[in-house]
C-alpha cells in the first residue's frame, strides 16, 4: 500500500488543459492503459483488418487486441464472420497467431469442434444429455465498410459508426478494397503509447524535417501552416497549392468523384476524417517517384490521376490510390508499446514482378513507418519525464490533436470516468 | 489509485460455479498468485526433491520455491537436513543454485561459517561477546516418505500428510527410491498458472490426441471415459479393459504389492491420489515400446509386470515401474509461469550405455512434457482472454478437476480469504 | 484489489531495528523504490558527473536519472549548464544518449530550436504572437565542487552541501578534476537495490575475501577491526598500521594537505565522509602493483605518495591519487537494479600508451566492481527470501552502514514517510 495516494484517472482528465498535450499520466501509467482498452478498444468500433485478408471460404486469421483473440475467418457460404478464439470447454485457444485454413475448428486440447458458423458440433466425454447449443463460439459484432473490417467488443456497439458507413461506402466502392490483394504486411512494435502513435498520424507538422521519402508525393501544407511565417516565396508556393487543390476537389466532384473533406471528430463515438489529396510530383501514387508502383489498378479504377482517398479515424489510417491502398492499424500493447500493423494492397490478379514491384510499392511508408516509430519513442521518453509539462499545440497544424484530445477526454467521461 | 475495482479473492472464490472450471481471475492475476504461493506453497506440504538428489555427507542442492531459497543436503552422519539459504548476518545467498560438496557452508560475502547441521561456528568482526547460539541457519520442516522429500515452509505443517506417509511408505518400499541414481533431470517453463498445470495432469482426456509416445504404455480408460459416446467396438475394449484392470488389481493384491486405488482430495490439507496401473503393449515400462529402458531392476524389485504405481498430489505427479521411476515437481514462478522439473530414477548401480539407454528411458515423458506445455500455453492465453467464461468439466474424464478446484477453493477459504 | 494490505512504508521504517540491516520490504518493494527515486534522487544532491565530461564549448551529454533526462552542457561562454531533456512543445527528447557537439538544441520532431543557454528562439508554426519567452527549457540547480557536479531536482535543494563544498574544495584543488580527462568509462548493472550497493561500498568488511585486487593498495584495517578476535601477530600489524596511519595523517596535515577524516553522515540532508588513505605496498595508486599507472600527474600535483584523498557520501564514492582518480556514480534503476557507472580520470594531457597503459590504470576497479555487483546480486536475493530477518551490523567495521540506515529513515521521515 503506497503512502501516497497517485490522482485518479478522472483528476487527471480533467487536469487537461484546452489547447495542449495531454497530462503525462494519460500517456504513462498502465491503469490509464487498462482504461484505455476497456473504453477505446472495446466498447468503441475499431478497424482489425481487410476481407481480403480471408479471400476464400476456409481461410482463417488471427488477431490479438490486447488479451482478447479474434478470429476472423470466410464460412463455407462466403460469408466474413469474427468469433472469439476461446473454446467453451476450459478456454483453450482454438487457433495460433497467423492466418491459416481449416474446414471445421477443432480445439487442440479435447477435439471439440465447432462448425465455421461457429456452432458447436462435437464435444467428446460430455455425454449424452450434454447441451451443446449453448457452447457455440462466441461471435463479434463486426462491419465490412468497402471491405474494411470494424469490430466493437462490446455488446452495445455505437451507432454513428453509420456515417462512416454512409461517407466511405461510395468513395471506396471503385477501389474493391474487400475484393484486392494484400502484396506486403508489416508489423512494427513503437515503444509508446497508443495516443502518441495517432497524435504522430494527426499531423504533418513534422513531415518535412522527417519524412523525405514520402514528402516526394505528400504535401504538408494540405495539414496546416502558419500564414504569417511563411516566405514571400512560399507564401506564394502555399497559396498557389490551395488554388490548386481547390480546383481539383471540384473538378474531381464534378466528374462524380467524391472528395470534398468529411470529417466527424468531437461529440461523436466513431471518429473519423476523409478528404481526397492531391498527389504531387507525378502525381499518381505514394511512391519514390509518385508514379504509380502498380500497372493493374485496383478495382474497377481506370485512371491513375485522382489523387489519394484518404481516411483515418480512431486506431487506423489508409491511403486509397489508383495503383494501391496502404492500410495501417494499430494496437495497443502496454502504457508504452504500441503495435503498427500496415498493409499494402493491389488488384487481386496483380502478380509480383510482372504488374508490380514489391520494393517500389512498399519502400515509402516502410521508411515513413520506422521514422513514426522513432519519433513516438522520443515523445513517450519525454512525457514520462517528471520535467514534462502539456505543451501548446499549433493552432494552425495540430488542430486535430486538439480534437483529438478532447474526443479521448469526452469519450472516457462518456465511460464514467 | 484505480477508479475501479477489481474484485477482491473472496469474490474470485465465490464466483466459482461447481463442475466449471475456476474463474479467470483465478488463473491470471498476480495477487491470486502472491495469495497461492504462501497458502499452497508456504502454509501445505509440497514435494520439492528426493534424497537421493543428495546421495553422499557434505551433498548440496538449492531449490528455489518463489523468493524463497532452500538447502537440502546430507550432514555429516549421513541425516537428511532443509534449511533457509540465508546468511543470518545480512541475509546473503549462501550457496549458488545447482548441486555441490561442501564441508561447511561459509557464506561469501563476510565468511560467518555453519556447520552442516545450521549451526553458527565462525563470525568475524562481530566481538567476543557475540552471541553466535541464536543465529543458526532456519531450518525446515520435512518428511522423507520413500526418500520423496516434502517440506512445509510454515510453522504449522499440515497434520493429515500421515496418511500420506502411511499409504505409500510400503507401496513406495520395493523400489528404494532414497537410494536410486538421478539418471537425468529437466525443466522446462510452463507458460501458464500452476493451477492449470496441475489440471493438465489430472486428466487424461487430452492424452489420445495429445500424447501418441505416452499412449503406447498409458491406458487413458483408466482415467474415465463416457460409456454411452463409445462405438460398440470400443465399448467392448473398454470393458475387457476395466476386467483385466480388477483381475490384476486383485492378483497383485494377493501376492502382497498394494495396489487399489487410495485417496485424500477433498476436505483435506495434503491431497493425493495413488493407484497401481496397468501398462499397456510389453507392460514394463513407460518407453517408447513399453519394455523396460534400465536392465537393473529398482531398489529390491525382480518383477518387471508390477505396473506402474503411480502416485498424485498437490505439486508433483509420479510414476514407479519396475526399472524406473519418473518425478515431476510443479513450481509456481508467477501467475502465467510455470516450472515444471522432471527427475528420471534408476538403480543407484546402474550405468548409463550398459545397463540403460538414456534416450530410450527419457524420450516418452521428454516429449509428453513438451506437449503439455504447449497445451497449458494455450490454455493461460485463453483464460486471460475477456470473452473466457468457465466451462463444463467432463462428468467422466475431468471428476478429478473438480476435486482439485473444490479443494483449491476451500483451502484458500480454510487460510481466510 | 487485494484482500490482504501490505504495510505501509511508515510502519516499515518504524519497524527498523538499530544496529541492524533494514526491513526487507525497503530493499525489495517497488513503491519503496519509487518513493526512494522521489526523496533520494529527487529532493537530495545527487552525483551525476564531472566538468570534464563536457571539455569545450558545444559539448554536450545525457545523464539519465529513473525517468528523468538531464542534459549537461559546456554553453558558448565556457560555463556548465545543466536541463532538462524535454522539449516544451510536445515533450520529445531532444538528444538521444551518449556524448555529442552541438551549437543549438534542435527537437528533431518539429524543430523548435534552443540556444544552449536553453532559450527557445525558434518555434514554427506557432503564429507570430506566441510567447518564446517562457518556453526555455528547465534549468536544474547545479554545484561544482572541484569539478564534481552535483544536482539536485527539486526547487528546494538542500543548503548543507555547503559543508561538503568547504571541505572538499581545498583537498581537491591540486587534483584539478574539472579540467582532467575521462580516460575510461564503465557501466555497470548490478542486481540489487541501490541501498545494498552503498551499503557494500561503506564497509570493508568482505574486502579481504573478495577483492584480491584492490587488497594489494588498500588497507582494509582503516575501516574498522575488532581488535579481541585478532591474532597477536594480527593484533601488533594492526597497531603498527594504525601508528603509521596517525603518523602520515600529521606530516599531510603539516605540509599543507587537509587529511584528517571529515565527516557528516546523521543528522544533515547531504551526508559525505572523506580521509586520506595510506596506499599500502608500493604506495603510489590503486594499480595492480601499486606503483603510479599514469606518468603525467593529475592537475598540479607533483608528488605520488600523497595517498588517496577518499570521499563517499550519497550516491557516489571517489578516490583521488597523484596520477589518477576514480569516480563512482550510482543511479537505481529498478527495487533491484542499481547501475554503477565509474569513471577513470588521468591528467588532460596524459597519452594512452605512452603516458599510461589503459589495463593498468582500470584493472584493479574494474575487477573490484564486478565483485561488488556479484555480492550485491547474493544480498537482493536474500533479503528478498521470506526467511531474512534484518541482522546484526558489525559495531567494530559497519558503524558506517548503521549511519547509513539511520539516515536513510530519518530523511524518509523528513520528507512525509
Amino acid at each position: 500500500m503506497l503512502d501516497r495516494v497517485s490522482p485518479t484517472i478522472t483528476s487527471l482528465l480533467n487536469a487537461r488543459l484546452q489547447g495542449h498535450s495531454l497530462p503525462a499520466g494519460l500517456y504513462t501509467r498502465e491503469d490509464v492503459f487498462e482504461a484505455d482498452i476497456d473504453v477505446f478498444f472495446r466498447k468503441h468500433w475499431i478497424c482489425v483488418g481487410l476481407e481480403c485478408d480471408v479471400p476464400e471460404p476456409g481461410d482463417a486469421t488471427v488477431i490479438d487486441i490486447g488479451a482478447s483473440s479474434l478470429i476472423l475467418l470466410r464460412d463455407d457460404d462466403g460469408a466474413i464472420r469474427v468469433m472469439h478464439n476461446v473454446c467453451r470447454h476450459r478456454g483453450s485457444r482454438l487457433l495460433d497467431a497467423g492466418t491459416t485454413i481449416v474446414s471445421r475448428l477443432v480445439c487442440p486440447y479435447h477435439q471439440w469442434t465447432y462448425e465455421l458458423s461457429g456452432e458447436l458440433v462435437y464435444a467428446p466425454h460430455m455425454g449424452l444429455d450434454f447441451d451443446k447449443e449453448c457452447r457455440s463460439l462466441k461471435q463479434i459484432a463486426f462491419r465490412s465498410i468497402g471491405g474494411l473490417i470494424y469490430v466493437c467488443l462490446s455488446d452495445e456497439p455505437p451507432a454513428d459508426i453509420n456515417r462512416l458507413e454512409e461517407v466511405m461506402s461510395k468513395r471506396l466502392a471503385p477501389y474493391e478494397v474487400g475484393n484486392a490483394k494484400v502484396a506486403h504486411q508489416c508489423d512494427v512494435i513503437e515503444h509508446g503509447n497508443w495516443k502518441l502513435t495517432l497524435e504522430n498520424n494527426r499531423e504533418c507538422y513534422h513531415c518535412s524535417a522527417n519524412h523525405p521519402e514520402l514528402c516526394v508525393s505528400f504535401v504538408d501544407l494540405d495539414f496546416g501552416f502558419d500564414p504569417e511565417s511563411l516566405s514571400p516565396e512560399d507564401k506564394a508556393q502555399a497559396e498557389e497549392h490551395l488554388a490548386l487543390y481547390a480546383e481539383r476537389t471540384a473538378s474531381w466532384e464534378r466528374e462524380g468523384y467524391p472528395s470534398e473533406a468529411v470529417e466527424q471528430l468531437v461529440d461523436c463515438a466513431t471518429n473519423f476524417r476523409t478528404q481526397r489529396l492531391i498527389i504531387s510530383g507525378a502525381g499518381e501514387s505514394q511512391t519514390p517517384d509518385a508514379t504509380a508502383a502498380c500497372s493493374k489498378l485496383l478495382g474497377t479504377m481506370t485512371r491513375k490521376d485522382l489523387g489519394d482517398t484518404h481516411l483515418w479515424g480512431h486506431n487506423s489510417w489508409k491511403h486509397f490510390m489508383g495503383d494501391h491502398a496502404v492500410v495501417s492499424i494499430v494496437i495497443p500493447l502496454s502504457a508504452g508499446k504500441t503495435l503498427v500493423r500496415t498493409k499494402w494492397l493491389v488488384h487481386k490478379d496483380a502478380v509480383e514482378g510482372i504488374d508490380y514491384d514489391l520494393d517500389k510499392l512498399t519502400s515509402v511508408w516502410l521508411a515513413t513507418t520506422e521514422q513514426d516509430a522513432d519519433l513516438v519513442s522520443r515523445s513517450q521518453a519525454g512525457v514520462a519525464d517528471p520535467a514534462y509539462v502539456p505543451g501548446p499545440y499549433s493552432p494552425f497544424s495540430e488542430t486535430n490533436l486538439e480534437k483529438f484530445a478532447t474526443w479521448y477526454v469526452d469519450r472516457m467521461r462518456a465511460n464514467g470516468y
